[in-house]
């Protein structure tokens, strides 16, 4: 390597598989804007602004809504490691990477964690929510993921938060493919904590995790009786830098927050939210269909009974090559898809309709671009 | 608030606190490319050649050094919960905040630290550290700051390593305000595991903490009888993503990167590379001391009988009030100073140095400024 290394020119590709999602140019002009310090004024008012824009698109009033300074795996393990101590119960659905990967996070904060399994790509019903919630009284959260990004399933979670609560447990929600693309009411559907990432239908470069506590959790963290394990996601000191104190008070210095990559998430919410939330929504649902629509014309399914809008996971079909249709496509169109995980590697591709890329155009040019590589 | 919120536009500061400092156009560039996937070979080529420049600007051989996804802060936490598990001694050294917080950082993995205290401004004798590892033969590590950006203290650790290793002891450094702004020679100096922040010295915005583990550590993390307690920081499975297995391996997805901060990152070192390290820790002295002339005429004094060239810490000068004086610089200048830390707040000044920032022009320009203000 010489001293001077090349300018740094990625491809403009269009990303459409898992996340990240393709990002909007008004969100990467955001992100190049000069850098503030983290106490400054006009740096403060753009986190809070971003803060509130948050609860607006999480459809929730909790005060303590903020984004982590880390990708989303971090959101998950920041509600993990402030709501769980050691010794504390906790049940976990499974059917996908996420769900399994929620577990061993929640036992490394040496929780004892049951599991509610399900075949990957199907889903949990109510009744095995109930079932395990009789099972173990003392849990005192219950983890599930709303779309699951490794199968492509999508969670209801209607009637989970009135079960859980009637148990004293929490209902704790992994939003990370869903969040202003799927509908998602933090307050109305009754959940506890959430956790998101901006770089999926928020279409924001990775590097935050929007999350959310209610009120339930708030005491759950109050009412700890050790330090959390993470000094880092301790939202103890946290929300004495996120949460205005109000007059009179100040802000306490944690960590040095990623200034650029709010300036990004803020505008990304913008964007949000002049399209409309439901409209947005609504855009994922049509772009969706249509691509099904065409996917199934060339007979290709969908591998989860309950399918995402924003991440369609189907079958590789007999006799393409899972590498080098996705090569192809890279190198011929520019396009990411992406390959199956854990036991669906080789058997799955997954596309991406998340966010800025969920559109006409790109469900078009995709399935074009699949006809050729398939021929 | 309205749907549409207005563009971001922070002030063009100039960041002369103890970070972010000021970014420099290249890196705020580079930061806003199209984003690319995370397992992208274009990216995977950018995030390796990323690490090489890491490893140079460390003065270091180890395969294992990367950027973990979270601030500075993050990088303090990686390296403590991978290295010590419950049961653990460690001999940390506290002169300052970030020595303070790194003993409650390896205290929340389970170990028992031991503090070799001396006052804050002051550092640390080799004297303190033979005599702790005679009183601790059992401790696995000893960690250290090498500028204590609290304090303005510059710690040597001149013969360290050596006292640590003869005990069987790791040395652990915090580099956050010394990397690229004063020598540091990680293989050279013996030390075997170290950490920084991208927004200091490299003059990268916040969001990702360089690490490096050297063979010592990694041993230390072969041998671990309990999983690592954060899964986000989890180098065992951090390993297989960032370190290349070379012909036949693969990558093995663990989170999705910060893509952009990558960018970033790489722009920024190549920067430093082009300027030349040594070159650029000689610019960095020159500085300090033409600031230190510049404040001496003031009658302004130094605390910290080291004092660190890239964080000048300084007494606030009889009559002048803190807060008027700093909102002033910003507001009448555009420059941003730091107030002081825990017992030095209402006492101290802190002003950055650093990277981009670390320049005549603005040495000039903030000693015209503080005697505009102070008049």
């Amino acid at each position: 390597m010489t001293t001077s290394a090349p300018q740094t020119n990625p491809a403009e590709r269009i990303l459409m598989g898992p996340g990240p999602s393709t990002v909007p140019h008004r969100v990467l002009r955001a992100l190049s804007c000069p850098t503030l310090g983290h106490l400054d004024p006009q740096y403060l008012a753009i986190m809070d602004e971003t803060c509130e824009m948050l609860r607006r698109v999480f459809h929730t009033k909790n005060a303590l809504t903020f984004p982590v300074s880390g990708t989303g795996m971090a959101g998950m393990e920041c509600i993990a490691v402030n709501l769980l101590e050691p010794g504390d119960e906790a049940i976990v659905c499974v059917n996908g990477v996420f769900g399994t990967r929620m577990k061993d996070v929640m036992e490394r904060c040496g929780a004892t964690v049951h599991a509610i399994e399900a075949p990957w790509g199907e889903t949990i019903s109510k009744e095995q929510i109930g079932a395990a919630l009789d099972a173990h009284p003392k849990a005192k959260l219950l983890g599930i993921v709303h779309a699951e990004t490794s199968t492509g399933a999508h969670q209801s979670l209607t009637g989970f938060a009135d079960l859980c609560h009637a148990k004293g447990a929490m209902l704790i929600v992994d939003a990370v493919t869903s969040l202003a693309g799927h509908e998602l009411h933090v307050d109305d559907w009754g959940i506890d904590a959430i956790y998101s990432g901006t770089q999926k239908c928020l279409s924001c470069p990775p590097g935050l995790a929007p999350v959310s506590f209610g009120e339930r959790a708030l005491a759950a963290m109050d009412g700890r009786k050790t330090k959390v394990q993470s000094w880092y996601l301790d939202v103890s000191m946290l929300r004495k830098y996120y949460t205005n104190p109000g007059a009179g008070g100040g802000r306490v210095y944690h960590h040095t927050a990623p200034i650029n990559m709010t300036y990004a998430l803020r505008e990304a919410l913008a964007i949000v939210l002049e399209e409309g939330i439901e409209n947005r929504i609504e855009r994922h649902a049509i772009m969706h269909r249509r691509l099904r629509a065409g996917l199934k014309e060339m007979g290709i399914a969908y591998i989860p009974t309950h399918s995402l809008h924003t991440l369609n996971c189907i079958h590789i079909p007999a006799g393409a090559d899972d590498a080098t249709v996705r090569r192809r496509l890279l190198e011929e169109y520019g396009i990411e898809i992406g390959s199956g995980l854990g036991p669906m590697a080789g058997k799955a591709w997954r596309i991406g309709l998340m966010g800025h890329g969920a559109t006409q155009r790109n469900v078009d040019l995709v399935l074009a671009a699949l006809l050729e590589v398939l021929k």
